[in-house]
């Protein structure tokens, strides 16, 4: 996400020099020898320093050491902002750590993603025609809540403003859940005995229903954590569904199962993914 | 998936003349104007007066009354397949009714498909490098089987060979268990208050699990009622899966849940949809 950013940045003409910064030195090397950086910094804090966009593309449970990190070099004018997937708790954690910095913050959620990570898959275009959700606080400073909507909006992104808590309950629904559901059920398959052999079976409609499975486990672990309230609220109304649908099924209800599969049906095929043009 | 089939052996030579049959008499008039079918006929046993290969691509909940209205015109060297997405019904369907004839009925089932339906959707290139599942019994005819066999592959499928049985608890775990989960998934969002403002913010991963979900009622009804018992069982093993994970998301265990995801995304990473060039 990180990687993708800068190179959109470059693209653009928004940007003259990007530094960056990785825990691991490997990364920022590959970075920079990928023309994705121009600058390796030796420290998070120092890759702040001058700096007038501060991305965080961190596991959201690393957010809050990412902030003490940095903290001491951010201006009043610094715009700073994350990618994560949450937000109440990565608010919560700016609340806790940035003190005075806290106005400079604009929680921001891209809703794109590729289930590979790391810079080899930086890409310049992962942005164009997504949203992206900002929820800033009472205490963001209006001048980088706007700064942030025109970066994203120049990157080709439709920008939608909510609450933390708003996008929490949402992303539950549409994307923690989903999630959950395919790690369920690609766990439940391979623990049979002809786990393998079924799986060899399956054709293109698994591909889909299952490819958000192969998503990052520490990220997902943090998310599925994090969100955990709105999640299992989600799960819970997902499982009483499930079961009146298998209650249809195995009593052979044929019609009550067809009307509520056409319900589901046409709720799909309805939908589109947003996008800027979709909005107008 | 009829349509399907008659471009795909019409484009490999394989067939002078494709009848075509449909209860309504639009879709064989519109088959007939596409060039899908060459003649149209007033009944299903009129379609297959003279046939040497006779595909039924009905709901499987029509196969039986399908086989009652041909019967009388199969010969011995007929050759009669279904499409259906589950095999020991349709199986079951034609020892009832075929008698005699009942070898020379190969049930088939080709792992592709549209979320979409109808002639309109006719695709010559729909079968190229798809599996076909072929479930024969102890009476089919070994020349039937070995036609079978020789069409799907000169379309360029991969066929593979199984019990009914073995076949409906495959796809019970791979294709029908997901097809429900997206079902209920759609349903359970569209039934909440919120729902509708909470699927405008879904992005491409929520696009891609729910696919399935916008799928024939018709069809997927008749499938998942005539699964019904492997289907649930599959079910119940996901819902334990599942609930073990909100157990560990509950208690916040991040390393368990890890760990358990970490498996789900390497089965799943490892995975690749089967093709003929992947078996080689």
């Amino acid at each position: 996400m990180g990687g993708s950013f800068a190179l959109a940045l470059k693209r653009a003409g928004l940007v003259k020099r990007v530094v960056g910064y990785s825990k691991s030195p490997s990364t920022t090397e590959r970075a920079r020898q990928m023309g994705v950086i121009d600058v390796e910094a030796p420290s998070a804090l120092l890759a702040v320093s001058g700096a007038d966009i501060v991305l965080l593309a961190v596991p959201v449970s690393a957010t809050e050491a990412s902030f003490k990190a940095i903290r001491h070099l951010i201006t009043p004018t610094t715009l700073v902002m994350d990618v994560g997937s949450t937000k109440h708790d990565v608010v919560d954690a700016a609340r806790r750590t940035l003190r005075d910095k806290l106005g400079c913050f604009v929680p921001a959620h891209p809703i794109t993603g590729k289930e590979v990570s790391g810079v080899e898959h930086a890409d310049a275009g992962l942005y164009t025609g997504k949203q992206v959700i900002l929820t800033p606080i009472e205490r963001t400073f209006t001048a980088q809540l706007q700064q942030a909507s025109t970066v994203w909006t120049a990157l080709g992104c439709h920008v939608v403003q909510m609450s933390p808590q708003a996008h929490d309950a949402a992303y539950a629904a549409v994307s923690h859940l989903p999630h959950l559901l395919a790690f369920a059920l690609m766990s439940g398959i391979a623990g049979q005995p002809q786990g393998k052999e079924f799986m060899s079976l399956a054709g293109p409609g698994f591909r889909d229903f299952t490819r958000i499975a192969a998503s990052d486990p520490k990220m997902w672990r943090d998310i599925l954590i994090a969100n955990r309230e709105y999640l299992l609220e989600q799960s819970k109304i997902f499982q009483q569904t499930l079961q009146s649908l298998e209650k249809l099924i195995a009593s052979g209800d044929g019609d009550a199962l067809e009307a509520q599969i056409a319900q589901a049906s046409q709720s799909r095929a309805k939908w589109r993914v947003a996008s800027p043009k979709s909005h107008e």
